[in-house]
């Protein structure tokens, strides 16, 4: 790590990366290569020798990257690369991109800190909590979900593992109720048209897979869940014997933009006990404009709440905001230090775990387990050593109760101590990078009313392509638009819905040929359906215009050969 | 995304980022702030106008991003930042940035693909292939482990992860053979020294706590896990009815670097059946050196190996590497597409599961199940949408079996499917990054020679630390030091061990509170032990020797004060 050559490299790397922007229409928006094409054009084993070395013995430091740049990465990798940051990409979601998310990348890069618990970089633990309590704020999220009470917000990598970590919140929740071997027992509900990682997740967390009640859709509700649906099949389940615990609902669903009844449903998950989880992962974004709030309501019942910035916000991927009303349900799920406790040893054995005290020799004890999350008791070391069997007989506690040592540098009242949390225990893997701030640059250097322009263009842009579908009677909208993504098809000649799907999937297969616009499908009530999704951050009116005409293009010649 | 913004900030942080490591050593290593000091700093909520309104008036754009570096990364972040990248950072394991690393990091962040599938982006599924095939033959991996066969190597965020998909995949497989409601009789067997991520992997994945042996391991066999010791206990479960499916052995613990003895250890997992695992999260850099390999002898046996790239080779974080021999393992535990078939539509009703066929109509059906995970049947596409049933009958696939459709551009034999691979079937999450540029441009820029000396200096630097403790009678070295790690302490006054573990835990605090350095410490035999890891990319002589004698004199006043 050379100072100065990451100078020199990384500033051919921004002009490189600067160039891809401007030059991005000039690729093929969906890569055409065969597979296997890279394994041809490198070699079977790494360099004994680096690239670099009769450079490095030239002085010639700078032209090394720029020869890297062009032999390997534009004439090898971008062949191969699927152009999401390209205008003309309308396909699955986006995959936002931007000037300030993009520098706050290169800053936690550089910085390149692991921040599993607060003392291994003070800043990342603390950064993410305010800046997911500003999203919160502009989400208008209950105060609940704040960090100031038990709640709180958290970046995961993507919305499967948001999904993930509060299944398994809720799993182990109710199991400490019914008993562990109770897990046969336990029900899943959602809409079958929620996202897969709903159902990866039930199979990781041992969920059976036919209590995972993926309850059917219609185009009567606009692909949004029933509630009377949920109801008599909880009713059912529980005829039965089993245990309903955990109810996801949807707010613009991956297929078509549906969004469920949160408040109706809600309510039925409440009072059937279960934890109630919402899924915002695309529209999320779309619920910090005033007007398009409303389909968030019923939020307020909800136990979780998930939008992933990646998406429609700007901020580079990876970057999943979660809030819980209850963190300490995570905690309890992912957490592995009471078992240390159990052990008898508090300085865990494994080093990853052991939490560092340098300024001080007290310590805080937060009480898990029946006595409520709040209810903290301070004690102090006195011997460097200290068993759990211990601090229990010293303080009180009710020696069956799995205790959790949070430590903190000078901590004089538990209130204080609420500020610190170890996000570790929130999430599946130990480390963690730094993500929030590039979060935290997309809010402060865009600033609310320009992203809630930068999401009101977009829904104008996909409001224009729906007029444009309209004025030809080929084809026609789906379902009713509701966000950014316009789901359309062409109508099947002579009603034919067999040959509809086929005409419908050799149209997306010539239009994304091409190579000047990528779109996606999906399939709704049998119906083979062609999805366009505004939503790259350089999409202006001139590209939907023009992925418009090489669909009617394509449908016309697609249409000759038919007869 | 405006390109010549992004070539303007992007430069001002290239600037800020190699002077941060300029004067890196002017910052003390470990965050000095208090619990919250940064909720003091920042606003209650995000604001409504971007930082940048009256600079963009004024057209000094890049002024923006100087004072943005300036007045709120200077001022409030770097104070809370623990510099993982300064020299004199000897804490937990290193997390290696470098030249190559960070540009590879830019790079993706400015792509900023979600390469899930094959066609989400072509590259970033073949790089990884490839790179990791070049790391498994440096590591001298058996050819099992590449993708040429029935195995393969997949880039996962952090070794949690690695540890969790194998766990589930092992978990899954023992179930599809002895009934999935044998959940509660599943054990998995470790040293009492292994990372708490299995813990971790164990709760998620439903293992019963009390089923996860992690069986102690002492100074007798230098912290290692005994052969005898796991055959005897998994005799005494088999007795009584339980069933061993996991073994994880470790290279490098994270508390000492024990070394298990993976040949005798991994004989008894084979002879019962069992999925063997090694973790080599921190030590498996060191065995691209030929003198270090052997420490990974035995490897031929295991299921599963994990190496940590962004530990200690020099690939910014995070960038776990997992290889298994048995891909078809993993993809069953973590693919959602059987469930899909199962509901008789093979374009999914769930977006982001579909793949693409943009040149052809032809597919190909990998079967799964009692068949060879290389047996595979291509069949065509006769009207845009097939059922699984149908499916079955058209290619006389046994009606009982789960089948996954892949998709390709024109395939024409079956070997050359096996160079597609959906990596989202591979991990927990279904997006990712592009994390395999980073890999390919270490590997690439510094070749294996430059990183075996790499790996070579910081090990002699860390015989240089371990000669420095010998030549003082108040230290000992406490384990053996096998590769960077050195396990030491401040000999108790008068043979005192409960006032030699306040006195080490008093000198940790010492040494860290100057700022000048940073170490760690763990437990071992209950003895209170501090912990010097050689591994930060710009550690050198000078700072070791710095570092020992911040050590001798805070040794020399506490043992004063004592008296």
């Amino acid at each position: 790590m050379d100072a100065e050559q990451l100078r020199e490299y990384g500033h051919k790397m921004v002009d490189f990366i600067a160039d891809y922007y401007k030059t991005i229409e000039n690729f093929p928006v969906l890569s055409q290569v065969e597979p296997g094409y890279l394994r041809n054009l490198l070699p079977d084993s790494a360099p004994n020798q680096p690239d670099s070395f009769q450079h490095v013995l030239d002085g010639e430091v700078a032209q090394l990257i720029l020869e890297f740049i062009r032999l390997h990465i534009q004439a090898k990798i971008l062949p191969g690369v699927t152009h999401w940051q390209s205008p003309n990409y309308f396909a699955y979601y986006p995959s936002n991109s931007s000037v300030a998310g993009f520098v706050g990348e290169m800053l936690s890069a550089g910085l390149n800190i692991v921040g599993f618990s607060w003392i291994a970089s003070p800043a990342a633990t603390e950064l993410e909590m305010i800046v997911l309590d500003w999203l919160a704020k502009m989400l208008k999220l209950p105060e609940d979900f704040l960090s100031a009470g038990q709640g709180g917000g958290v970046i995961q990598g993507t919305a499967s593992e948001a999904v993930l970590v509060v299944l398994l919140a809720a799993r182990d929740k109710v199991l400490r109720r019914v008993g562990k071997d109770a897990l046969e027992k336990l029900v899943v509900y959602a809409s079958d048209q929620t996202h897969s990682s709903l159902q990866k997740a039930c199979q990781i967390a041992g969920i059976h897979p036919e209590n995972c009640r993926l309850l059917k859709a219609t185009s009567s509700t606009n692909y949004a869940l029933s509630p009377e649906f949920l109801s008599e099949t909880i009713s059912q389940d529980l005829t039965i014997g089993l245990i309903p615990f955990f109810l996801c609902a949807t707010v613009g669903t991956t297929s078509s933009t549906a969004v469920d009844p949160l408040l109706s449903l809600g309510k039925i998950a409440k009072s059937n006990g279960m934890w109630f989880h919402v899924d915002a992962a695309y529209a999320g974004s779309a619920c910090v404009c005033p007007e398009f709030r409303h389909y968030m309501d019923g939020v307020e019942v909800a136990d979780s709440f998930n939008m992933n910035a990646h998406k429609w916000f700007l901020t580079n991927f990876d970057c999943s905001a979660l809030w819980v009303k209850d963190r300490s349900a995570l905690v309890q799920a992912l957490s592995t230090n009471p078992e240390f406790l159990k052990n008898k040893v508090w300085f865990s054995s494994v080093l990853m775990e052991i939490l560092i005290l340098p300024k001080s020799q007290k310590f805080l004890v937060t009480v898990l387990g029946s006595l409520s999350a709040g209810e903290m008791i301070c004690t102090e070391d006195r011997n460097g050593l200290m068993d759990s069997e211990n601090l229990k007989k010293s303080s009180s506690i009710n020696p069956l109760m799995d205790i959790k040592l949070i430590s903190s540098h000078d901590l004089d009242t538990a209130s204080q101590a609420n500020m610190v949390v170890d996000y570790k225990d929130w999430q599946v893997p130990l480390g963690r990078r730094f993500r929030s701030l590039k979060l935290w640059m997309v809010l402060r250097l865009y600033g609310l009313e320009n992203l809630q322009c930068y999401i009101r263009n977009h829904i104008k842009l996909a409001k224009h392509f729906e007029n444009l579908i309209a004025q030809d009677p080929r084809f026609e909208v789906v379902t009713p638009r509701i966000f950014s993504l316009v789901c359309f098809r062409l109508l099947p000649v002579r009603n034919n819905e067999s040959h509809g799907n086929k005409l419908n999937h050799q149209l997306l297969d010539a239009v994304n040929s091409t190579g000047s616009a990528f779109i996606s499908h999906t399939v709704l009530s049998g119906k083979y359906i062609l999805r366009f999704a505004v939503g790259a951050p350089l999409t202006e009116e001139k590209h939907v215009n023009a992925a418009w005409k090489v669909l009617q293009d394509k449908a016309t010649s697609l249409l000759a050969e038919s007869l």
